[in-house]
C-alpha cells in the first residue's frame, strides 16, 4: 500500500514528528484525495502546539493548505460553486465541515458555531483511520461534504496560502462589524490576520488606516499593503502613548472602527479606548484562550460602543477570498507575504519561525 | 422676589440640604418656568450622592420630573412634537440638552455623546444663577432649547415619573441592540431600568423573558409586569447556579438577547455566559463608573457575541415613552411602581429609601 | 396494494377530480409516510386552479397540510429541530424542499429562490410515481430532506392549518421589512395573509394597526385579531378616499410600515401613498402574476421609500409559526379562522368557497 | 448701492435673463455673503427650466456652487465641521436648509423630507429680498443656518463643482441601499449622478461595475473612472438586449445591486430585471416627476427585491464628498469632468449644453 508522510503533533511543545500513514485510495462517495502542494503555518498552529485549545493528540497539523485533486469519490463532480471538478485540478478547501442540522446551523443560522464542527489539521486524531486529515502532509483525504474550491488559473498557490485562513477570517469579521466607505480604521496587530484585515478595510473604502503592532518587518509590510500609518509597539511601548499616537492620526476622538487582530487579552481594553464614542470594535484575534484581563464595562456604556466577536468563517468566505485575490494588487501582495519555504521534514522548523514572528508567512511544500 | 425651595446636594454622602433660591420670573426667549409636581428618585441619584460620577456641587438633584407650565418665554409656543403649549399645561421634559453642532451631534449622529451635553439635576451648579436647574424643587427654570412634551390628559404623573428615565433609557438601549419578535430575553437586574427593559422586551414580542435579580418585592413586580420567570439572587447566590437556572428557562444554549440593567461590573462577564452563541448583550446598567472586573475576551470571539453599550437617551425616546404609556396596561403598571411618596423636605429620606432598595419607585411631591 | 384517494387538478378552471393512487409503503431512506389529517385551502390554490402560475398538471393540490406520521424511512429519527420522531406523531412539514447547493442557496443565502425548489401540492405531477405529493389526499409521501416539525401536544391541527402558509409567509415578510416596536402599521388585505400579517405586527409591538380590505366578515375577524381600525373597500371605494381615511387613523403623514397582502397589482401604487415619507412597504401579496399596473417611480425617490418583496418562506419560519402559536391568544384566534370543513370528496366545493371569499379558512379533512 | 448680476429663470423653457440685484452688505447674525467663483449646471436645472418641478418663478438658478467668503454675519465664526471661518476662505455650502423641528426632522430623523426645506437656486423667488439666493450670480447671500464647508487648500473648485450635487446625492443613495465589498454593481445612467455613483461603488469595493447609458463620450468617461464594462444604449437599443449584455458581464443571475441614475421612468422596470433575485435596487434618478410607467409588482415579490428611494442629501454628505475628493484619483477625475466653462452672461448657453448632453460638466464662472 502507498504511504504518505505527515508532520504530527505528538506532544504539546515538543518537536513535530514525521510519520508515515497508509494511503487508502479506495474513496467513499463524495470523498476526495488531494496532493498537498502548499501548507501554510498559521499562528493558531503555534497556539495548538502550546496546548492552548482543546484538541485531540496526536494530530496532523495544517488547516490552510492547497493542492491538486488526485482522485474523486463517486458523485463528487462539482466544486462548492458548481464548477466541474476533475483530477488534476488545483484546489483549496474550507478547513471545517459543519453538520447543517444542529441548533446553530439551522435555527440560529450561525454555522461557525455548529455543535459538530470539525476542522482539518485541528480536530482529527491521527491515530484514527483514515489518518490523513491535516495539511502538513503529502496527501490529504477530504471527507464527503468538504467545501472544495477550484482555483482560477491565474491564482498561484502562494497567493491563496499566503492569504491563508487569515483572509477568510478577516472577511467574515469585517462583514460582521460592518465597515462603511469613508471610515477611519485602526487595526491592532500586524500578523497575518492584521494584514488581511488591513487589506479588507482598504478595499472596503476606509478613508484612513492605522496599524498598531510589530515587529518592524511586519509594519513595513503593512505600509506596502497601503496602511496610511503604523504605530510600532517598540517605539510606543505603553497603551497611553499608543492612544496618543493613534489619535494623532485618527483625530482626537479616535477611530470609527477598530479591528483587534492581536490575540493577547490586554489588546481589548486598550482597543476600546482607540474607538471614538459610538464606534465599533471587532474582537477577531482572541481565537485561542489566552486568559483574563481587567476591563471597565462602564467604558462600553459611556462610549456607547458596539463590540463584536467573530469566530472562524464559513465556506462562502473562502469564495470571498478567492474573489478578493482576483484583484491583481492583492494577489501579488499576499503572494509576497510568503517569505519562508520549508520541506515537510522541516515542519518543526517552519512552526518555530512563525512562533518567533520572523516570517511574513511560512509555508511547507510537502 | 418670589423664592423656590429646593433640595441640594452640598457634600457627597451627606444629607441633602433644603435651600431657598430666588425665582426670576423674567424669562428669556425660549425659556419656560415650570411648577414641579412630581420628581422621581433615580438610582443614578444615589450614585451621584455617593460621588461616583464627575459633577459640580452643590447641585439640585432631580432629572426625572414632571410638572405644569407656569410661564413661557417669548417664542416658545409649541412642544417638541409641535403641539401648542400654554400656561397650565401638564408637561415632562428631556433631562439633557445637546449642542447640535459638535462632532458627535452633527458628523457622527450620536447626540447622546454630545461634547456639551448638560442635564438638569446633574450638570448645573446651584450656586450659579439662575440656580433652579434640578427637579427636587418647587420650581424649575427650563433653558431655551429644552425638549418639552405636553402630557396626554389620560397620562397621570405617576405613570410618567414611575417609568422615569429608566423607560427612556430602556427604549434607547433596546433600539440599539435590536430585539426580534420571538426572541428569548434575559434581563439582569430588577430595578427600575430592569423592569422598564422587561416591559419593552415584552411589548416587542419576546417569546420568553427571564429576570435575574432581587430583592423579592422587585421580582414580584417583575412577575406582575409579565416576566415568564424570575431568578432570585438570594436563592441562586452564585453565577454558576444562576447560569444553570437561566438555562433551565431559556434552553440549554442560553438567551438570544441579554439586557444588563445591574450596574455592578461583575454582571457583565456573568451575562456573556447567559447568551447563546451568536447572541446579543446590552451593557445598559453601567452608567456610573463602578470600577474594573476580570473577563476573558476569548468568550466574545468564541461565542461570536454582539455587545453594545447605550448611553442615556435622546428626546425622541421621551416621546417613545409617552407613546409606550398610551397602552393602558403599561400606564397602570408603571404608575403602580410608585410605592413611596415624600414631601420636598423629606428629600434625603426619599433618596435613602432608594439607596436601601426598599422602593418600587420613590417620588417627591414638591 | 393499498390505495390513497386524492383530489387532482386535471385541467385549469375545471372541477378537481377524485382519483386513487397506489400507496407504496416501502420507504426509501429519509422518507416519511403521513396520514393527512387536515389540508388547508390556500388562496394560492385558487390562483393555481386558474392557471396563473406555471405548474405541471395533473397535480394533487394542497401545500398547507398536517397529519400523523405513519411510517419513517431508514435514518429518519428526528424532526427538523432535533426532536425524536416516531410513528403516530402529529406533524406539519414545510411545503418546499431546496437543494442547498445552488447559487441562491449557497452563495447568496436566499434559499427561497433556490433554483431547484419544489413544493408539495404545486410542483409535482401526479402522473409520476410516487404520485402522492400533495395535501388534498388521504396520504402523502414526504421526500427525504423534507423539513418535518413535531407539533406540541397543545397545538391543535385547526391552529396550525388555520394559520396555514399565510403565517409562515407573514413571518418571513415582516422579518425582511423590519418592524419596530411602536410603528404605525397599515395592512392592505384582510385575507389569510393579511390577518397573519396583522397578528405578527401586533405581536411585534405595533402601536397602531389599520386593515384596509373586505369583505365585512373578514374585517370583523381583523377587529377580533386586534386591529385598531379597519377601512372597508365597500365603504371607501376609491384609492383617494381610502388614503384620506387611513390618514385619519395614522396621522397626516401616513404609516411607518405598509404590508401589502392583496395580490391585485393596483394595491401597490395605492400603498406607496399610504406610507409616510421614509416609510417601508412590503410587497407580500403578489405571489401570483396578476399583470401590470401603472406607477410613478418618482414617488419612490421623493418619498424616500424602502420597498421589499418577500417570496414564500424557509423552514425556520414554520418553526416560527409553531412558536408564535404557543401564545394562547393566537392559537385560539387562528383556530377560530377555520370556518368551513369539507371531506376530500368535496375538495372542489372547498376550493370554490375560498374563491368566492366566503370562508375565514376552509379545510379538507381527508 | 453695490449691485450683483444674476441669471434668472423668468419663464419656463425661455432663455435665462441676466438681471442686476441690489447687494445688501448689512448682514444679519449668522448670515454670510459669498462671491460665487464657480456654479455647476445640474441636470435638475434643465428639469426646472422645463417646469417639471413645482418651484416659484422668477428664480436665480444654481444649487451647486462654490466661492469665497466675503463677509460673515455676527456669530458666524465656524464652518459646519467646527473649523474657524474667515473672510477670503474658499467654501462650498449645502444647497438646502431644513427646519430641524418638524415631524420628519425630529421624530422620523429623515431631514431630507423636512416639511420646510428650502434650497438655494430652487426654492427662492428672486423678486423677494434679499433676492440673491441662487448660484448663477456674482454674489450669493447665505441664510443663517446654512451648512458652510471650508475647502481644503488642495481641493480645487473644479473638483468640488465637477462632482456637484451628484456626488452628495450618490453618497446618500449608496449609504441607504448599502453596498458590500465584493458586490457586482450595475449603474443605469452615465450622467453626473451615474458617474458619481460609479465612483462611490468602486471606492466601496465593488468587485465589478457595469455602466448602462450614453452618449459615447460619457461612457468613455465611465471607463476612465474605472467601470469594468459599459453598455451603450445606441449599440444595445432594447431592454431585452441590454439585459442579455449586462448578464454577460454580471453572470447569468444579474447584479447584486443596481443603481438607477437615469431619470426616465422606463429605467425602473428595466432595472428590476437587471438585479439578481434577492438583489437591491436604488431609485436615485427620479428626482423630477417624469410621469408613469407600467410595471409588474409580482417581479418585486418573486425576485425578493429590496428597492429604495433616496432624496437629495444631508449636510453630512457634503462633508462626505469633500472627504471623498481627498483621494487624489477622484479629485482629478471629477475636475476633469468639467469640460465646458461659461461666463455668467452665457448662462443660457451653458444650460443648453447640459440639456443637449454635450458636456461632461458645464460650469459658470461668474
Amino acid at each position: 500500500m502507498k504511504m504518505s508522510k505527515a508532520a504530527v503533533l505528538q506532544e504539546y511543545q515538543k518537536p513535530l514528528q514525521i510519520c508515515e500513514f497508509p494511503l487508502n485510495e479506495e474513496l467513499q462517495p463524495g470523498e476526495a484525495l488531494a496532493r498537498v502542494e502548499m501548507a501554510g503555518i498559521c499562528g493558531t498552529d503555534v497556539h495548538l502546539w502550546k496546548g492552548e485549545l482543546p484538541i485531540p493528540v496526536p494530530v496532523i497539523l495544517g488547516h490552510e493548505s492547497a493542492g491538486r485533486i488526485a482522485k474523486l469519490g463517486a458523485g463528487l463532480e462539482r466544486d462548492w460553486t458548481g464548477q466541474a471538478l476533475q483530477e488534476g485540478d488545483r484546489v483549496v478547501w474550507a478547513s471545517s465541515i459543519v453538520c447543517g442540522e444542529c441548533y446553530y446551523c439551522r435555527i440560529k443560522r450561525t454555522p461557525t458555531r455548529c455543535l459538530k464542527r470539525k476542522a482539518y489539521g485541528i480536530s482529527y486524531c491521527s491515530n484514527e483511520a483514515p489518518h490523513l486529515r491535516g495539511g502538513y502532509a503529502e496527501w490529504i483525504l477530504l471527507r464527503a461534504g468538504t467545501s472544495i474550491f477550484k482555483l482560477p488559473d491565474n491564482l498561484p498557490f502562494e497567493s491563496i496560502v499566503g492569504a491563508g485562513c487569515a483572509l477568510n477570517t478577516a472577511l467574515h469579521g469585517v462583514e460582521r462589524i460592518g465597515l462603511e466607505m469613508g471610515d477611519t480604521v485602526v487595526i491592532q496587530g500586524a500578523g497575518p490576520v492584521g494584514l488581511a484585515a488591513l487589506a479588507v478595510a482598504i478595499e472596503s473604502g476606509a478613508a484612513k488606516t492605522v496599524v498598531v503592532g510589530g515587529p518592524a518587518h511586519r509594519l513595513q509590510m503593512a505600509l506596502e499593503f497601503g496602511a496610511d500609518a503604523v504605530v510600532s509597539l517598540e517605539e510606543f511601548p505603553t497603551a497611553a502613548v499608543r492612544l496618543e499616537e493613534v489619535r494623532r492620526h485618527t483625530g482626537e476622538f479616535g477611530a470609527d472602527v477598530v479591528l483587534e487582530c492581536v490575540g493577547h487579552p490586554s489588546a481589548v481594553p486598550e482597543g476600546f479606548e482607540l474607538c471614538r464614542d459610538g464606534g465599533k470594535y471587532l474582537v477577531l484575534g482572541q481565537y485561542a484562550n489566552a486568559g483574563n484581563v481587567e476591563f471597565n464595562p462602564h467604558v462600553i456604556t459611556k462610549k456607547q460602543l458596539t463590540v463584536m466577536g467573530s469566530w472562524a468563517f464559513e465556506p462562502r468566505h473562502v469564495l470571498g477570498a478567492i474573489q478578493f485575490l482576483a484583484r491583481p494588487r492583492w494577489r501579488e501582495l499576499f503572494a509576497k507575504q510568503v517569505t519562508h519555504r520549508f520541506s515537510l521534514d522541516q515542519a518543526s522548523e517552519a512552526l518555530d519561525t512563525v512562533r518567533r514572528l520572523e516570517a511574513g508567512k511560512a509555508v511547507i511544500l510537502p
